[in-house]
């Protein structure tokens, strides 16, 4: 595919287009789903006629998004000459082979991702933005489209979980002036939090419960170490993705600048999930057992009963933790 | 005093005073010493000399604010004429007595709470405001000076602790165009949050966990309760006001409307918390018990001993979700 990075000619064939297919990502998010529905919303207010599709049902907590009844896991039939993709960095994000795209269709790519590819005939992506939401808002603006009430709701939860409620290092004041512009259309801000934030299932909170039970400090109070074993999900009912964010409370104790959470997923294999706070390189650690990521968040396999896992990575945290001291 | 309530007098008589003294009040929190520091330094950049106060210890989470350590918890000598007092309802916040006020002295209020009772002889107090960071960053504004980055990270900190993350309702349009006037200033805001959010003491995290094992989910998953005795606060090694915000976690599982945390704070003695999600008028179940609040917060104290007064808080809330669904 031609890889125009034109933003103006993405605006006009959209204008020009009679319909539009919009596509977002699989494991769907605040973000893929709210930007795709803002502007298959605005589409709609243009006259045109507008499909949504996601490979995957949606998380429980996005079901209050106007529209999001509408989005369907089936390739649209017949199949419209325009498809937008949606903060999808390449073509496989959205579980399609290329195959079944006609060759008479024009792909569009909106999205803030470094590593997009650049995968449509006309690319959107700007990798400033903390949020497809914001390049989502600004082509709507300039569509001529009014946002409304429901457009709103759908770009103001995507900017909020994108941006972990404007925290991330990726916020920036384009993002609080769009926030801005979305609340001038008096949102009930604290009806959309609780959609977003308050729906955790009580294995979840159990699981937590479970995880901090066993907490271990460690290295004069800078190593936090968390343990769940099989048996811990199976008593909590808990399923494995629900252990995501575990950390953060490790985390957030003072001192702290590293945490390790040790997750038996079968016999002798432990997943081991690293944050660090401040300095530490996690993914040179990471790295040691075959694993990687960034700096302050990485991930590995430890192929090793619980027991041998924990003692290798805590030797291991403990001496890039005195190396660090060293330098 | 005269209850003049200009704005225009307030930023009139700071400018003319070439000292001022800052006041904020007990129990300092973000927007009190995040809003006097930076309204101080501002002031400071105009050539005028500026002392700050406040009676009680800053707690550890905002000793990085800049001019933090300048702050006294003793009436400034000698006297100037000029006192403003910062995010204050009324002079008893101070804990000082009225008669250390020389008469000569002009006092300013500065204030975002709608119960604010106006003591000053120039009262600026806006109860739309989110902060009185947001009523600050005005004032400086007025006064000609030109933010910079230490000012701005006091402000930063301000909005955000008393916003909860821009999440709760009295957050506005403005909150988030003042938030984007301190980003542009290259605040760095992951260094920020972390100083914030991530100092909790590890007996608050055990506190958590404690409160978590004992949780309970009735009423077919509408109520949650959580119990925490003395003795728990001893096992973990927590302060009493290590409990607070604890009720958020039940708070946050779906299908809860209602939580009650149940205190232990003597014999016989039970303190009640009490959170609703919805609907729920939790003030008229803590009336029920000599106690009050707000509709979605309340508070009561039970003189019972702890499977009493749960018994007893549990029933009144039970009765009061069956009447709410029969409405």
């Amino acid at each position: 595919m031609n890889e125009s990075t034109s933003r103006e000619e993405l605006i006009e064939v959209l204008r020009k287009a009679p319909s539009v297919a919009l596509f977002s990502h699989v494991s769907p998010d605040g973000d893929c789903v709210g930007s795709m529905l803002a502007i298959g919303l605005a589409l709609e207010k243009m006259g045109k006629e507008v499909s949504f599709y996601n490979p995957d049902p949606l998380p429980s907590y996005l079901a209050f998004l106007p529209g999001s009844s509408r989005i369907r896991p089936d390739f649209p039939y017949p199949q419209p000459k325009t498809l937008l993709f949606v903060d999808c960095t390449d073509f496989q994000r959205v579980n399609l082979s290329l195959s079944e795209i006609s060759s008479e269709s024009t792909v569009l790519n909106l999205d803030h991702h470094i590593s997009n590819q650049l995968f449509g005939h006309f690319n959107w992506v700007d990798a400033q933005a903390s949020a497809s939401a914001e390049i989502a808002l600004t082509l709507i603006n300039q569509l001529g489209v009014e946002i409304d009430r429901d457009m709103a709701t759908n770009l103001y939860t995507a900017l909020v979980t994108d941006t972990g409620c404007f925290r991330y290092s990726s916020t920036t004041a384009q993002t609080h002036r769009l926030a801005a512009e979305l609340l001038d259309l008096g949102l009930d801000i604290s009806g959309i939090h609780h959609n977003i934030f308050d729906q955790k299932p009580l294995a979840q909170i159990k699981l937590l419960q479970c995880a901090l039970s066993g907490l271990e400090i460690l290295a004069d109070g800078q190593l936090a170490v968390m343990i769940l074993n099989l048996e811990d999900f199976r008593k909590c009912g808990a399923e494995q993705e629900m252990s995501e964010g575990l950390v953060n409370y490790a985390q957030s104790i003072v001192g702290v600048e590293v945490v390790v959470l040790l997750k038996e997923v079968g016999p002798q294999e432990i997943k081991g999930g690293l944050r660090s706070n401040l300095w530490l390189n996690v993914n040179e650690i990471a790295a040691q057992f075959g694993g990687g990521g960034h700096k302050r968040a990485a991930g590995c396999t430890i192929r090793l009963a619980m027991a041998k896992a924990k003692q290798s990575i805590i030797t291991a945290i403990e001496e890039a933790l005195k190396s660090g001291r060293d330098h």
